[in-house]
């Protein structure tokens, strides 16, 4: 029995499923593995918060040494701001309409905020939303490595940083995203390697114009070990403060290291050699295909095959036979889309003893 | 220019992106459409509310005529009849555990409550949960008709129901969802026809225990035009409020009754024939595939290909180009997804001159 099958067994009782299980043992052994692998090689850490959208978890990731956070959008920065948190970078390239600009006016006029930004157009906007003093906002320029998502080709990071600082915003340096490591375990050297390359141009682009890259950020879970190098200052890993199959198959965590699963029960078991769970797309989303199946149970080799919005497909392996009513726990194959899915988290240990519940601070997407 | 995009257009400056966007003229004719054509066939309808989770648009189902509403699960019931609603089928065979049970109980105290059943531990759980009064909880027996989900044989429908009325529940009839007939357009008919005939089944077995079936419960928006029978009396659509590509590729509806879009921005166009817009899985889910995509823009042939959590992937077709900051009307693949990752609907109408915000009072899982 593994140690979440054991907190499960401890704490069954205790849950209403489906419900997201934290183990904070696991979870603080995470935050502090990432925090001494990063300390080793002399780097930032700044986790995105879009993996927990947690206050509280936002907090122990900061007093372990994060430098700050990550957020993906206007209303995350708020709600962490609003709980304390003085220093956000908002990786994404902004664009400012609506109420955005105002708000980001607010936020950057009350804590250290820096924002992504890929082209020109958005830079004047941020400018304009910032009024007589676009200094107080920090602009990191995007550039691609070869994600072909966003950011400027590395070369253009220059240009737009004179822009931004012809405008009065502050560049303070250059951030890409490595999203082509996660297609398999043989992407995550390759794509590493692209991000190390595409940093080190933006930043050789913005000295080229005397500007000093003060921030060179890079991402992810999958990726974050190879950023061993000298040009990154600072790593925005999300997904590592949980974990979970997607990692363990890339390589970039071992199963004991998933610190986050959701207890389902067993409702229906008529189909031979099948159960259904209480556990389908409204609480896992739609992560996996047919072929990688859509979440697994812990300590089997059982995998969801499919999922409906209320019910998850478990095909049983030989011998294994739950009877309607057991609870088993799912193993999400991408813990992030969990989060916007409940108000709070069950928060237990490997001993299955304690419970606390910790808000989902942040859920629901916020434009 | 067609309705959604006239709409976007007409109030664009007024919202964040990215939002939801209700028309609701065009959801209103979509209820009453449904409405006339249960009427000419005999039939009851019963909505399911995971695909709104609003209160407000509950209620026009029932003013239009609905008999009630249908939940998935114990929670939304809660919220719905928190509401006013009282007349809900959670149309899931409930497990009754921890809260589950005197929650149960409360409701059916208060409201007409039903559940489904499939096993015989579920009907004693149930009983065992009801205490003094088990007579107050209708129970309606789910049977499987090819979707291979959850459902007993239909031939075993009689023996649940004298069962649960052993134990003193009310057994009030039968249902059934014909999942396998949104595999494709062809998949329909062979699924509704698959439906009545199971449903025929599970009637004559309850007959034959002298047992009636008053209720004889059938899915579906992609089906629900083939439950024109003599078995069903009550059919539970939950997608035809708002309509979604996925119905308009099954022939069960058109796009000019597709009554919700997301408004997402424009945020980055630096790869070619591409460009990146603020809506991900965080809003859509990972409803899709590469070949079919997941999300389509109205009134183009354009495509979402791929999505990140916070971004979407829009491949240009040739002539549309798009430029940052330019606000498109993105139309879900699925749309029940939708509603659990937003506060509220940005409520308007074809012309995109009024604008209401509707709370998703049943957001979230809810257990």
């Amino acid at each position: 029995m593994n140690r979440i099958q054991r907190a499960l067994e401890a704490l069954v009782e205790r849950v209403d499923t489906p419900a997201p299980i934290v183990l904070v043992d696991v979870m603080q052994d995470n935050i502090d593995r990432m925090q001494g692998f990063a300390a080793q090689h002399g780097l930032d850490v700044r986790p995105h918060v879009k993996t927990h959208k947690c206050v509280e978890i936002g907090r122990r990731q900061v007093k372990a040494g994060a430098v700050g956070i990550t957020a993906g959008n206007v209303g995350e920065a708020e709600v962490f701001a609003a709980a304390g948190f003085d220093d956000i970078f908002i990786a994404y390239p902004i664009w400012v309409a609506g109420t955005k600009g105002p708000r980001i006016r607010r936020l950057a006029e009350n804590i250290r905020l820096r924002v992504g930004v890929d082209n020109l157009a958005a830079i004047n906007a941020l400018a304009d939303a910032m009024g007589e003093e676009p200094d107080r906002l920090e602009v990191v320029i995007e550039v691609d490595c070869g994600a072909l998502r966003s950011g400027a080709p590395a070369e253009a990071a220059g240009e737009l940083a004179v822009a931004a600082r012809k405008r009065g915003l502050a560049p303070v340096g250059v951030f890409t995203y490595p999203g082509h490591g996660s297609s398999g375990p043989d992407a995550r050297t390759g794509a590493a390697q692209d991000q190390e390359t595409a940093l080190a141009i933006a930043v050789r682009s913005l000295s080229a114009v005397g500007i000093t890259a003060e921030v060179v950020s890079a991402g992810s879970t999958p990726t974050v070990k190879f950023a061993t190098n000298n040009v990154i200052t600072e790593v925005r890993p999300g997904e590592y403060v949980f974990n979970d199959l997607n990692n363990t198959r890339l390589g970039a965590c071992t199963e004991d290291q998933i610190a986050l699963f959701v207890a389902g029960t067993v409702v229906s078991d008529w189909v031979p050699h099948q159960v259904i769970l209480d556990v389908g797309t409204k609480v896992l989303g739609r992560e996996g295909s047919p072929e990688r199946g859509y979440g697994g149970i812990s300590g089997t080799t059982a995998l969801l095959s499919k999922l409906n919005e209320y019910h998850g497909f478990l095909p049983l392996p030989e011998g294994f036979r739950p009877s309607v009513g057991t609870v088993l726990p799912v193993v999400p194959n991408h813990v992030c889309p969990i989060v916007v899915n409940f108000e709070e988290y069950i928060v237990t240990d490997s001993t299955g003893t304690s419970l606390e519940r910790w808000p989902v601070d942040a859920r629901g997407f916020l434009n």
